[in-house]
């Protein structure tokens, strides 16, 4: 079975969509992104910080589903990472209310002994000098590293951030970032711009509109699957990002042919995410209810002729 | 061969975009409708006005292509419309500088006896009273009847454009008319609504994203094939529109997967178009050009694991 390390936050998310009020609710990068890649047999490790105040009853959240946690510190003095956000109807835009970093800002990651050998590692957000220690501490270089970041840290730490995209595989990013890191307005453009800065791979998130892998000599398209309602697209970008190292897990090589077939695994199940708020609906989805999602998936994008398109 | 007819109008269009300023040009929804639908092997119509300052050799372009304009009339008294836009790095958003809408105000279409039985009509972007009225001069049914429309109609005549809606089998719109059109924010919502309200299909376009197919029961995705460079999205619509006939004219009988492959065309067709200022790219593209480029779209699309993506 494949050892998955994820490194991101734990904390406590409140948002408020159009479609009701969320509440304080367990978040965080580490979290969408270790309960998405637990629906896999795996064997996930994370490595993060909570506060003095998180319940018990949340970290039973990740032991439930035998996510080894040996790799999360127990802050005695500080609290629990806070993020407070407002999405308006137009999902792809959020507004920060309030963030408390509180332990967080004292993060010194040190991986447990049984971390340091892992076949694939998520970089989930986080500082990109804490995401590059944990690199340092890796004893080998793991099949796959996929690095995830925001445009925070592109405004507040570009060079160390540029230093971490140095030693990845696979950036993740979606469009606004992609322009800001690159300079590029088109993603063609952009995602070359990022190839020559190290990774091999990246992809670009695009929201409702699904998502683009690039590699050095091949572009192919997942659409997002279609919903009727999005409650609270809050982690859905760390559910895609653990979905596709889930899915990832289950092959013995990794190429271009298993990251398009984990592609289209990680859009759709970060369809779910968003039909609730937090992660209510990750927690209670089962792999049959993906594949189910998938199979719709195929049958929408699926032409009969596709052999022979006369034009 | 099958018969469409297309009715639009053929302008005079000026457009200033990041990449540079195409001077005054031909255009107008008919234009790249009977050019895109002319790539194929289909006996095309065109119904139009245009003004007394119309040149020649412009008409020559249609009648160069085998596109029938027994159906456009040349005004003695008026000059040809003209519009003049601005878009800006976004070129989903453009701003209207300019509408001069001249002899287009004169239109009283009169279809010609050879036109009145048609295997397929579309009917551009005109006045809802006008492709009503189009339609009303049909002596058959034809298989399909295409209709697309914007805003503009949805402020100003909407009782006229529900009316015609009413009476076509399929209706094209971007995301924000569809909005505007049912007041439904999901497109998934949107689409339904818009075929309660008659047509059979509905094809949301999504500019640089791709587009989708609904149908009572299916829903079929086509991303967009990714460009480096747009210089003039204007006519990327009509080009999808004709390409989409154009393409279904090569079937006996048009059902779903027909229209997916024509959905496919149609989309890889209409990014031809953004490539130059106005028709310069549609007019110099072959049928070769078309099939390679879908050839790279289903490279780009599809998935060698597809019939068994693990979860």
């Amino acid at each position: 079975m494949k050892k998955i390390i994820i490194a991101g936050t734990i904390a406590f998310d409140e948002v408020t969509t159009p479609l009701g009020h969320s509440g304080k609710k367990l978040g965080g990068s580490a979290t969408y992104l270790s309960f998405a890649s637990a629906l896999f047999p795996a064997r996930i490790g994370v490595v993060s910080i909570v506060g003095n105040d998180f319940p018990r009853k949340y970290l039973q959240k990740f032991t439930n589903r035998h996510i080894d946690i040996s790799g999360v510190e127990i802050s005695k003095e500080h609290k629990t990472f806070y993020w407070k956000g407002l999405y308006y109807e137009n999902m792809n835009k959020r507004d920060t209310l309030i963030t408390e970093v509180n332990a967080l800002a004292y993060f010194n990651p040190v991986l447990p002994e049984k971390f340091k050998r892992a076949d694939l590692v998520i970089l989930g957000n986080l500082h990109p000098g804490i995401q590059q220690e944990i690199l340092n501490q890796l004893s080998s270089r793991p099949d796959l590293v996929i690095l995830d970041t925001m445009n925070f840290w592109m405004d507040t730490a570009m060079e160390s951030l540029k230093k971490v995209i140095s030693r990845v595989d696979l950036l993740l990013v979606n469009e606004e970032e992609a322009r800001q890191l690159t300079g590029k307005y088109a993603m063609v453009h952009a995602a070359k711009k990022i190839m020559r800065m190290g990774p091999k791979y990246v992809i670009i998130k695009q929201g409702e509109y699904g998502s683009i892998l690039f590699s050095q000599d091949d572009i192919f398209f997942a659409p997002a699957y279609p919903l009727e309602k999005v409650y609270d697209p809050t982690g859905a970008g760390d559910t895609f990002a653990g979905g596709f190292a889930g899915h990832l897990s289950l092959y013995d090589k990794i190429g271009l042919p298993e990251m398009k077939n984990a592609l289209i695994c990680a859009s759709n199940l970060a369809s779910f995410t968003v039909e609730a708020f937090g992660t209510d609906r990750l927690e209670e989805i089962t792999r049959r209810d993906i594949e189910r999602r998938i199979e719709e998936f195929i049958r929408m994008t699926s032409y009969p002729l596709q052999q022979k398109i006369n034009v």
